[in-house]
């Protein structure tokens, strides 16, 4: 009810603040039998970590992940999976001068207002921070995902960062390794270098630039999904909205619907081997809020970071004019560690519906 | 699980098929004492009602709602609500001849797939048809938010058809009747008129048009929504992707913060009388997943009808090629009809959530 | 929430009030492929019915039930199901005298302060009249479980009345047809001699009686239920505790065993066939929490008919002294009547556990 | 759904397994702004404590909890409050004999059935272990109902062991002091004495036994449960049912209603001050599923510990017929550490059902 579960199969409850001892999340529901180690979970920390490279914050953590229930002899029993990610490389201190003003951007004001209270400390609950128990859990949503038979992947990288589009002539053939081929996460090397000058010269201002995120899940079965409320596109949806900073999520066509026709728009079914697909994926993989087996996309819209260094305009808690200057440690854009927070809950997600889907399968 | 439950405290369950004998409610969590009849709820099923207009679907439906349970003396009661509305002009034999094929854009390939079975007549639970039961339960939901204090208010209306874009120079201005003044819904009367007449000719080709609806809360008490997985956004995003035809939503700036920079897309926060505002919105009434109090503005794209009368290539369920003509009665254009239904998706969504932020607020 | 949902994977949502137009159950879960029709229905709905016999109310209703939705040619199709059952034979102005009066032992005087208002006219939700609709989803639950290989079986007995305690030697021998040979449905005939006398001699007294339910169910797979709170027992007992008028719940051995020795308690496994069971069923057929395989053995003392024709004191609602005198129709006795629906309440848990259960099973 | 989960607007989620790191439980719901730190939690564990006495396991845990999160300044914020407690005086080894064989009473067969896996650590997640996470939770549930205006109060007491039965003239009047006074928890002192004496001598023989426990609550206002599904009683049964041993659950009257008529048993209700309130207690202090304001009265059977030093018979995993003697270190009678567990939770039932509570109240 207070929103920090997710997931009704694969089922994620997360707690943590920014500045308190650790980030904790509970798995239940992974099935009994999943080979599991911290080894699994480790690379997609390292991608979030904060100080990965010169575009990212400078906060140093290590965030190294530690089971405490749920494995036995290197095998998932079953029981819910716990876990724990310290938190090592706080600075509070920074945020002293602001902690009666209300950051513009942030969540400081509708915390204050819910709770009648707000940690001020880099944000407490409302900070990205809690995205590390995300990723956790959505290492082993993808551990899950590539132990079953379709062995479902998902990959994400960045479309766009401020007016530099990349080219990404067939998202479903973009692997991890074109995506950590540099620090910015765009297989497009000629956008990705743009893009990583961009960002340079932004952060030289003290200022902050958005940017767009496409994920992309393959080897999708059909029949994932439900019909009405809990419609794979609308789990999904859900799923992103869930996360910090994102200002608007599409599939397949998206926004370019608006402007089509039926007769160029529909997908027309045809045979390929002994499988049905659609010619084109005008429809992103999900027909009826069902999976179609035709690969999954999604595209993110990612505000430009709320805190920069400009100094701003903002009020007191008791509604005093005054001025801000955020100190703290960011990212001039979020796009680079959005990446593999952003496939974590799509892996959740998946994880969760691929589950539910076996419900239907019949027990002979 | 199975998908056919929406929200938490103000709780709905759906039921019915396109060509079953009814659609059905059952809203759990209703608050007792809010005066309530069938004249509450049959002017929004007017709104959504096939045959309204000359743009429409010619299938005419009087969607008499009946209330079940749940009220005793014009009032509820704090037990379940249970509305039913009878499906009667319904022509199943019209779906005949395509019984076999999958028609392109549709969900009959992906029901087949998870059920193993599917309702052809009229797409069965797929046909959106089911959201008959959603603007019920909606006209409830919003008779709710004006009951409280607040007088929470949700209207929605047309803001693009193809390439015709309504002016709106303030959402959060237009009224109920700014958007009924005409059939296609749109508050700018002069291209209300272009879509009308783009509308009636690509009926008169066969095909059909997407568009973008605009949905407008105001009054809206900050504090609904709650922190990481439950945000205001994420539910409102999941709402209005458990639509049928919606290809994306986006809040506020939405896609365009990907290329803003944070020192203009930052809303600053001033004071005006006693109330903590913000200068400009283009965080669209939501930080941190927490509503601020200033109006929330939420746009979907919605796709072109997937049936058209045009002749579509597809195949037959054992994957044979074939083509096929979709007769039914459809709507060229989804929007006009997609207003009533959105906004009762976010007026759901928002009872939900302030029934959940009442449970903040202290007991003295 | 507010309380009208059961279940997860096969989960019922119901509503409707003693005197409102109809009882609903709408079952969101039901896998596609199972046979149902109303006759699968109406046995269970004849044996809880009014005015079925001598030792029950009066009241005559047809209780025939109407499926709206969820069948298609004679089978089951995934999506929700809904039934509805109409409500015809009510007397609402017997209640007019006690519209005031708070009737002891029933929920008037607490459905008036939870909600500020109450139904009199025979007690609207907190009339046992729901139960109707628990007894139709409880048939599908027993269809359900018919339809899969274990065939689980449920059946329900009176095992008391009063200090009449029936004797059965093997309470998993207990079939249908022997409960049915009389109108107390106790298996022992002369026991249920006694029985039917006792009840028929406190009915002329105008006061009423308790008594002891027995449920079986047999052919349960080991795997059903969950570790820590959802265990097998804590659904199995919450179900029976939703029941009005239930106020103790065993297992197994139950209450007896608070005397009991582990030496003796403790139920020692051997090999049958290729089966492990266990020697002696003190633990009533869960283990952990989970279905050992054995025989399920629960027992439900239900307390004796609140409504009496006895003149009992009590107050108004404004703390006013009084007599009161019920009217209405009831039974002298609840148990025969309480059968088929702790039945259905146990089919309907195992059901939602049989399902939860095959998430389990690996997928090839 | 794995069931690890429990209560809607109070909500614990917890994890850990007997020989494992650590036992974890997540609290999603708590209110903002009361005061919490570990000295609230402590004593009920120090309560639940192995090696605590003469009469319990001599297993030595310190059980020293730490809060991760939800508390800053001493208060709790309104996010997921975390508490982990390390498991430390562990013998694994213990254990290794039997790692093939079924316990007799234990969930060794019932978790290997269900997970084809087990831990035979002392049981993993099956031990009485996880416990300590729900006192830990309850004693935040406890704060919370101690922090509002009611002052609802749970303490609970050895009311039985194996014959011996305390006497209690005043369930309602038993003080948490009167129920420390002795190592049994038995709040009479002769009784108290008898039940020592004889859990004593049981021990000797390397046998256990049973009992029954009572828990009250006092100052509960009307109006907590809902109807029909989350009556009080139904989700209090639950709760008891959820605990390891619990073979039976009874409120007020309980099993004694099977033999009462309808005039005895009904409370009639008068008016004390400007309380109306039933001169009797045979309900039990819930009524229509709703609390009536009277004194809330539990009773459970808890069997003997399956654990017991004598040679039992046996099948091993392959189905073998052997002998076992489990060593570990159990405690003979499981009673007198079972009444903070049974608080603990009837604490969090009544601390969810409180918040779902204040949802009903108008909001001025």
């Amino acid at each position: 009810m207070a929103g920090n579960s997710f997931g009704k199969l694969f089922k994620i409850t997360t707690a943590g603040e920014s500045h308190g001892p650790a980030n904790i999340v509970i798995i239940d529901g992974v099935p009994a039998g999943i080979p599991l180690d911290i080894s699994d979970i480790q690379p997609d920390l390292d991608r979030r970590r904060p100080g990965q490279s010169a575009l990212t914050t400078p906060r140093q953590e290590t965030d190294t992940p530690e089971i405490l229930s749920g494995v036995f002899n290197g095998e998932t029993t079953g029981v819910p999976l716990t876990i724990l990610i310290q938190n090592r490389d706080q600075h509070s201190q920074d945020y002293n001068n602001i902690s009666d003003k209300y950051r513009p951007g942030h969540a400081d004001y509708t915390y204050d207002q819910k709770y009648g209270r707000r940690d001020h400390r880099g944000g407490g609950r409302s900070s990205a921070r809690e995205t590390v128990a995300r990723v956790a859990a959505g290492a082993v949503a993808k551990k899950l995902l590539s132990y079953y038979g379709e062995k479902i992947n998902v990959v994400g990288y960045v479309k766009q960062v401020g007016n530099i589009i990349a080219s990404i002539p067939d998202p479903s053939k973009i692997k991890l390794n074109d995506v950590e081929a540099n620090q910015v996460r765009c297989p497009d090397p000629i956008a990705a270098k743009k893009m990583i000058h961009l960002i340079q010269s932004i952060r030289e201002e003290g200022d902050s630039v958005g940017g767009i995120a496409e994920i992309v899940a393959t080897n999708v079965p059909t029949g994932l999904g439900e019909p009405v409320f809990d419609k794979l596109k609308a789990d999904l949806g859900k799923s992103m909205f869930s996360l910090p900073a994102v200002m608007g999520v599409e599939f397949g066509l998206g926004f370019a619907a608006a402007t089509a026709h039926g007769s160029e728009a529909n997908d027309v079914f045809k045979k390929r081997g002994d499988k049905i697909v659609t010619r084109t994926n005008n429809h992103g993989g999900i027909l009826g809020g069902i999976s179609s087996g035709m690969p999954i996309i999604i595209r993110c819209a990612v505000k430009p970071t709320s805190s920069i260094l400009k100094k701003q305009s903002t009020v007191t808690k008791s509604g005093k004019r005054t001025s801000i200057t955020v100190k703290g440690r960011h990212d001039p854009c979020l796009l680079p560690r959005f990446i593999p927070i952003a496939e974590a809950m799509v892996a959740i997600t998946l994880a969760d519906h691929y589950l539910r889907m076996r419900t239907y399968r019949e027990v002979k």
